[in-house]
């Protein structure tokens, strides 16, 4: 009968391993789609002159980021060592793995597409007149160190204000919850982007009165559309993946039910909070004298996204429509402030990723419910959770926490960089080439050849063939 | 002994319930990304002073898909009730859920991608002269109560004419087999397009001899490729994801087969119907006078899609060779007969989705295997299967009674809508508005900003600049 | 007892074959995204008068190669018979299918993805001055004959030179290792257009002075770069989805170890190959005095991808950063190469996947580990590995047999066709269609029209509404 057991443990795990492998692997697929939308979305948001230059940024996060993320940042975030930082040497360049405390190398590929993305958002921010020199030492700077840092903070078991972490040492009795990254991710984006825009100032001519800052058009909507579609279809992999295992029971009495059931349910709110933050977009928009705008929808929908992103996991459907309510609200506001501010953010992503990341952990706050926090965070039931649900101040005040210390540190790091780089003028183009635009002085020239210089006389000669 | 079965006999559910969760999810995420498809499709294919028009409209099938679909279009469709509609509580909202008798989220997911297809079908038929009110409208009605109340009537297990229905009580002994819906989503939207598009009349210049009909082009055929891959893409997780599971063993005596082999077999038939097509298409409109044209094997390829998608888990990999020649060329015959009576639609959507769709449906009830029907619908031998492959009339006869219900439960629920709208004025736009496009009047501009009303100046400034 | 036994390994059968097709299913799901982003890829680097032949050549490959590949090329490839070429009745036509020695639908999904590859590559060398009709013959010619009997060799259990054939036959004791066809998949492709691009010569105007070679640009950016992305997204299912099983235990005393952590490991390699791969090329090209160009990044990725392929399942990761960094140099290399021959390949694509493939079959002979290499071609630890890992030569004799064999296979195969065509004129358009553009002389126009011969009026009238 040991032998028989033995076997079956075996083979229980062996087919648990393989499952939830799967799961994380494929989910680490779909959350890199994330990437190429961002690409897209911010391409087709800046004017034609720039964007070589964008395209190229979005590329380099992936690669920069992997390089980096492999050789020390992934150590950073996982390793063991203590809640700060991490150094075992066994993480760097994952050099002895898989390992035995169950980090495996699709686990690597999925955060390293988390990794990738606030470097991202901030190029958005600084989009159309930095120079490419400082975007590569930003992007190293925040993907190899910013980044892993916070995230060790909030998601590896030994992070500090972690909720995974051991239950006796929780922050308040109980760690900030920040299941996919409102915070992690996109408020650590938003927020480096927001000093980065704010150091070098607006674009030529958005508030001196030569244009209206209305005038800069996206250059090609079917590229946003499409760009925001990806992202949205990524991000199931972001958020639903963030369980890293699916095959997980909660309830015997209930064996129809467990992680699996959870995971569903997270998509659901990811998508309802989406979908709920495009239409209130949309409408509020329309009713404030817009026309109905495809570009409203999609800003829209993505600020949903970002909100849900902190909560997705730990509340009702029905509060992932209120998620996406206030968080439509908040972005709206926050645009209307940044112009009055003259504060010029081409993809307005400080206000997107940085405050709607802030409202999506405010949101967790007041909205998590007792039974999904238990669950998910595998409590005895004696969690603290959201406010409104009767949980008491202990978890809102732990998102807030995380609000105060990734403002703080993103802050701390972020502004002696762009303000050093400023200072020695490697941050900003000059005037003439952010006119000429970027893309013809560093990037090689323009990013479309519609027309060909032959293409004059071939139409010519075609006039004489018999087509 | 008892305690070793209880547990193996809860570990073996619970391994079965994270496969195919993951299985169903991952295929609702693919079945997904055809409604990028089709935005692309659309947006590529109709002139570019109308794309921001369409553009917003496959996005709020989304997301007005997304909130009355979860509110209440669910329960409509899979509620336990009746065989017409569904009204039970816990389903409103997702209100009780995952529920007892097996459904989850993810279904719900997987649904909501499937409920959001019509409307956009029906978009395509209306293009470039639609007042958007109207079509916030049909599809608010459409993906709310119109889709559900069919897709109850022959999928629910509920429902009076499906196939899985209890033995005792099938329609005609068959029940209606529409495996992944050629008629159940696809008819759908393409007869609420026919009619929308026919009481709102052509474009404007269509057929009064101002302009032929063919000189509307896609304004961006790169778009129009992308989207119909993205469709092809996609079409794989809404046919072969329709099994809903992938755990399922048919019989004892060969291990090696099963629901898994069925699955394969499906994205089989699906890819070869729509390659057949594809080339059926380009071949036979060439060999009519026209050129290679890689849009007809767009069309051709969606052609074949859509007719299999009936068929697709119960007929043999070759006969789907012969869905797609017969989907082709009933698609090509659509559209001289739609050109002959002057019926325009701007996608020709009607023809391709209620045409090919009614067509999937015959061709399921001549060529199902008997083996197929009993193993994918859990017969015991005894189900009548595809009348050319010996199985007799019966199937062939519900798949006409689909054919006939479906096309009379549209006409009747979407004809005093859009005449309703029509009556007061709110259908269609004025040829002014029209003729200007619909983008600049309704939607805030045009989708392409290329030139920069600041480039000619930074022209001429940067070729003072040393490049 | 003995009934307990049955049961429990009919289900484990059961389960695992459920999370094997679902692996492989999904992985050709991804791997099919491959060649919606060469369409793009290519479509965006050529000039805009004619891509609407690229577009639908890689359509083609598709179908063409779907209905070729289901009626003989899989048999050619996988069917029992010998080491060279297979005919066993119960393949064609996937005819007697599922098979009980482990063939389902699912893999002959996954092998048509492959199948269809080398087509396209080829396509994209000849691109821009070749006849329609000369793409339909060698397109079927190669996916339905050349490519399968190459991949029989390599990759079938049956083929001579494979790495899974029985250990006591294997060729010098080792195989050859081209786990997802660095060699099988793209220097076949390679080695194609390469003669294709060589007997057609170069395109008009390249090398006679009237325009400096690099004067034609990528028409398209934005297209290049998402279909490299989507190449790049689609390529992890080609890696790593060549396993084909990710249930499969390696070492019973590390259960947390097995053929999940390979497929993890090799999604990790292809990654960081191709990340180092495109900043070493953008690097390399800057200081050789171009300027920071996105479509350097975008090469270099492809390049770093192309060469990892081979190996990418037996190297340890920090290699796949060696192998990156060569497969750049090797192929800037190369294109200065053909430039000083005046050989035009318009999308560098026989030295990519020719040069870089062969590259990789190198790189594996030459870093392959012993632990690897036995874990995943089952060894019992005696086979040959990579030379530089102490492994000896023999498996690096047996990759450069691979490159000779193939290098002569597709010459003696395809020369003949291509000089042929060449021969009846059949091969290439003539000067003034060149000149004008094969799209508007065989494919009904041009793929763009933003301009509607309305405009003009249209604008006009809408300057009179109150807008």
């Amino acid at each position: 009968m040991t032998d028989a057991s033995t076997f079956l443990c075996s083979k229980f795990s062996e087919i648990t391993l393989a499952i939830n492998t799967s799961y994380l692997l494929f989910s680490a697929y779909f959350s890199f789609t994330m990437q190429i939308g961002f690409a897209l979305l911010t391409a087709g948001s800046i004017r034609s002159k720039n964007i070589m230059n964008v395209m190229l940024t979005n590329i380099m996060d992936a690669c920069i980021g992997a390089i980096s993320y492999f050789i020390f940042g992934f150590a950073i975030a996982f390793g063991p060592s203590n809640g700060f930082i991490g150094y075992h040497h066994n993480f760097f360049a994952l050099n002895s793995f898989p390992d035995s405390s169950g980090y495996d190398f699709s686990f690597f590929l999925f955060q390293w597409t988390f990794a990738i993305t606030p470097s991202g958002i901030t190029s958005g921010s600084m989009a159309e007149r930095t120079q490419f020199i400082a975007y590569l030492m930003y992007s190293f700077y925040l993907t190899g160190f910013v980044y892993p840092t916070v995230s060790r903070w909030f998601w590896s078991s030994n992070g500090w204000a972690s909720a995974t972490r051991d239950h006796n040492s929780l922050l308040l009795s109980s760690g900030a919850i920040d299941f996919a990254g409102s915070g992690v991710v996109h408020m650590v984006g938003g927020i480096a982007g927001l000093w980065g825009s704010f150091i070098e100032g607006p674009r030529v001519g958005m508030f001196d009165g030569s244009r209206r800052a209305s005038t800069v058009h996206s250059h090609d909507v079917p590229l946003v559309v499409l760009g925001t579609f990806l992202v949205w279809f990524g991000w199931h992999g972001y958020n639903a993946g963030s369980f890293l295992t699916i095959l997980q029971s909660y309830e015997q009495q209930f064996p129809y039910y467990g992680q699996w059931s959870a995971i569903g349910r997270t998509a659901v709110t990811t998508t309802l909070a989406g979908c709920t933050a495009a239409l209130t977009t949309l409408f509020t928009k329309r009713f404030l004298g817009s026309h109905w705008k495809v570009t409203d929808a999609c800003t829209g929908l993505l600020s949903g996204l970002v909100a849900i992103t902190s909560g997705c996991a730990v509340v009702d459907p029905w509060a992932s429509i209120v998620c996406g309510v206030v968080a439509a609200l908040v972005k709206i506001g926050l645009d209307k402030l940044a112009k009055k501010l003259k504060f010029d953010d081409p993809l307005n992503a400080a206000q997107l990723h940085g405050g709607c990341g802030a409202w999506g952990l405010l949101f967790t706050g007041l909205f998590a419910t007792k039974k999904f926090v238990n669950e998910v965070y595998s409590g005895d039931g004696s969690r603290p959770y959201g406010l409104l649900m009767g949980g008491g101040w202990k978890l809102l005040s732990a998102q807030i926490v995380e609000i105060i210390v990734i403002f703080s540190w993103v802050t701390l790091t972020i502004v002696p960089l762009f303000y050093g780089l400023h200072r020695f003028n490697l941050l900003r183009i000059s005037t003439e080439e952010e006119l000429a635009g970027i893309d013809i002085t560093s990037h090689g020239g323009f990013a479309y050849h519609y027309e060909d210089e032959e293409v004059e006389e071939t139409i010519k000669k075609s006039q004489k063939l018999k087509l």
